[in-house]
């Protein structure tokens, strides 16, 4: 369910509990595999482009108003030197958790380097590089709200569930 | 506070909110780093050896009932051809922090592809590797718990402000 | 000679010699590459989808039962954190056959860490990344066989040595 | 000449030309060789500790008070997840300079990646890992700075044309 | 404004305040970038190709004459074993800027670690691969020029303002 | 038991089941480890140095008498440029398991590469790099005769299962 | 000139200088580059594949008549465990000039290092990755042929200028 | 025999056929492997500093005379930015071998690609990292001049069969 005017649904902001920001549009096929997720386990989200070069300042106050907004998880997905996840834990107690966007010169391996790699005191709770990452950043959100909802850990188990017995016992071709 | 006989205190096993575990003790030193941060922000944890190749029956159990037995967070730390994490993530919804160990040979590099690369379906939150990722292991479970516990989140604010403020202006020497 | 229903041929199940199990039916390419080897030297194999994270009580049980239905080495393939080689190894005393599975981002590099550097007691017989380490996986099967099958060691030395007279004097072109 | 208190020397503030800035005290050995560097040319400068993750705010004022403070040039130095750098090339129009310090697992290649990488928009002109790395940043600086000012040209040239006349023509032992 | 008898504009010689050197034609789309760079900035440049190793003398009176000639940045872009930037800088004090062009086995790393670990001494501005890296050298250039023109320096300020002003809030599609 | 006249013990040469060799000296205390392997295991080795390019018709004679000599495996160990088990794998169907040995430069990475990246037609039985390698390399041979020798498999089962037992609940320190 | 049957020329045994040997047809287009280049320079050779695995005994025939046959270069290339290069070292005193060919998911680094880390005692002449680097070995069996034939190092003179000549003052387009 | 003052021996200028640069006396420990070579072998050599940086009049100077003064090999160490074997080789014909010397944050791998993934027309003979590649690059100028003095391949011959006649059969310890 995103929060947005255009969005797939109608949330009330109060209910957002999910924050997906990314550097540029065109992280955005990778970071809608964290969105498609959320919608799938009815999780409210929205999401901005918030990048961390170009308009800084953004970053500032996403970073600065996240507690107060209610934001429990912001998933951040960058790529190259991939500064977004990890300023944005500097900005605030909110778990972040970052996605490495692959990249073209190096695969995502720099993106990953500079996401990963963070200094003591600010953990970025990083994914796979790329699409599997997206997805995996929503269930990664989907576990920490699990938490405190028992209806969403159901339907986090079910999601599970669904996805192991959808594997067939023989490879086909 | 580590919920063991020989441990630092006495906290009963329900308030066990954290889950320490790695493959072998010489990943000890790398994951101390999260019992301390655990221990100076007051949150009750267990340290266990699980071993995904050593004791995959202990590993299974452990993952099965981490949900019943009130498991919030569990850090799995591992080196080389590191499974512990990712295989906790397979057997379990509570939410699964993965802390590369550095290794000999390939410095953990092993470790970190290991451990993020997971398909689609089962995250682990990697950290960095080593002994930071160790630390920040710890803090991104606070940062989780901190959701549920509003002075666990000021302690948690408290405590990074203190390392902000450590900071002097100007190198010494 | 594919044990299967829908297999190349009708094989009793007590000849099945080798399981080649894999993470994903998107292995079965690479995979293939030892099925078809293992056809041509006459080895009666199961092919499954056994995966690692989605599966892992079929993992348990395909490991635990291995030695008592007979299987003689087990071909596992797997990409990214390629988990299933070395769990499957943990499991049971079958010699395992890795096969790193080539990966978008990086390569197979992921997969070739995750499967080869196994710890001190459970070793992975490491293949090339991708197709060839498929075929190759095939071979190292028969080689294994081989040493309890005479007539087998003869058909693999026929097709040693047919693929060494396969070789032209001259690059053509 | 250190624009500090307890630097080196008494410079008049207005006169400070480059800011050394890095996230840590760890960063000083890679770092001071650029002040030794500026020290030889004649060059005020000032040290500063900036943390991007650590103290964000000293970073964003920093990078706004740059222009108006009259610094002409920024050796950023930063070590893993190196935000820094890239984080004040975002901040001010001032030439940034990168140093990527040497770490103990990737030995500065996370360093190198986060600094380098950087996206159209905010150029970080990135030096060598480590030692050399922080040398040539207070020579790069200088070279930037001689394009106003032909006496430290001359000096600079100086430099250069000893460090040419220092190599011998045959090794030694 | 490229100062070439078929260039876009006409600049007189004395005005040309930038050399974009390259090791081939084919190295020229990634140099493009810069170009077009300094000429949305109203920058004069020449762009020249300067084989290091095919033309090295070409190379040697570059740099020779590059300070009489009124240059005041050199850009310089090279692929694989790329020796060009790291040459200029040995041969003229005026500040060079490395663009590591990416390469079809390598990706690029070649080029980049070619270019950037340069000893003591001789420092290269290095730049991001590819094309980012092509852009970013045109933008640390115009700031390093804007230390003394304060038109330019404006004009720098605005083109970056219209970047930030031109990141939508939300992802599209 | 180690089938040399200075050797642990004394073996006819007919008992000799599994060889070790190695490209020199120096790669020896990684061999060691698979020697005492199959010292605890109770399988008779002999221990031989085979340089592929030092002595390559002593690896010749070597691969083209390993069957009659009723070798069943071979351990091969190397670094750098490791040719021993690829060459050797040329040579015999005898299965080849290869350990990559560690080395100065890159680590054993090259090693790794030489050795697994083998072209399909001659598998080599990949083990980690270093001495973890090494051991488990006897630990594949003794699971390779274990499909013939019920006794050794009984003693295979117990070492794993001691392996399994020696690890603690609980971290020390 | 290749002296082969269905060559471009006729050129009697005796003349042949070079040989160039490859592991694989697929090797040919990478290794053709050297055989133009040679073709260029009026050089006589003769082109093989000859696989380090598939045909060791070929090889083994190939090093042991080089001096004999009057071979004054061997050129060899190999992709992935490049053996080819360093067994013919091994076999000959002939200098033999490697040619990592690129491969599909390391994309040469596994040639490169399987050829270049040779040991001390078996050097092997070793160029760049791909077609750059099968022209670069033509280009380096001249040289070595030239220190005996003035006439070809004028040609191989003349080459050079000719491309030094080449390359235009200004990029196109 | 180092044509050298205070050389190991007194040769005649005119007798040196091999000439050492290294671009700095720090090179020299991985150099002198050649020098000692090249003095077992009985080949006249000249060793000097060369550094393509800081004294590129030296490199070229050096590389304008090459022929003239009878130098038949030129070898050249470098480590990081490595680019003196690859100058060297576009000054000259004389062909060129390169020493990747090992570096302290990248191994060398950064020496490597610098001095091997040279462009089409100047190939450099690149040999392993550190003083492996010392070594070979010494015999490799004595493959070089034994195609026209059978006297040195007699010796060189020697020197090979000697190395391989010291490789005992078994493993000491």
């Amino acid at each position: 369910m995103r929060a947005l005017s255009e969005g797939r649904g109608a949330v009330a902001m109060s209910d957002v509990k999910v924050g997906i920001i990314m550097g540029s549009q065109s992280d955005w096929p990778t970071m809608k595999e964290a969105a498609d997720i959320l919608d799938e386990l009815g999780i409210a989200y929205e999401a901005r482009i918030v990048s961390a070069h170009r308009t800084p300042d953004r970053l500032w106050d996403y970073g600065k108003t996240a507690v107060s907004r209610g934001l429990q998880v912001i998933i951040a997905g960058a790529g190259g030197a991939a500064h977004l996840p990890g300023m944005m834990a500097s900005k605030t107690r909110v778990p972040v958790i970052g996605v490495p966007v692959q990249t073209r010169a190096l695969s995502g391996v720099d993106s990953l380097y500079s996401i990963v790699q963070m200094p003591k005191g600010f953990p970025v709770a990083t994914m796979a590089i790329g699409s599997a990452g997206g997805a995996n950043a929503g269930l990664m959100a989907a576990g920490i709200l699990s938490l405190q909802d028992a209806a969403l850990a159901d339907r986090l188990d079910a999601w599970r569930e669904a996805l192991s017995a959808s594997i067939p016992e023989e490879p086909q071709g």
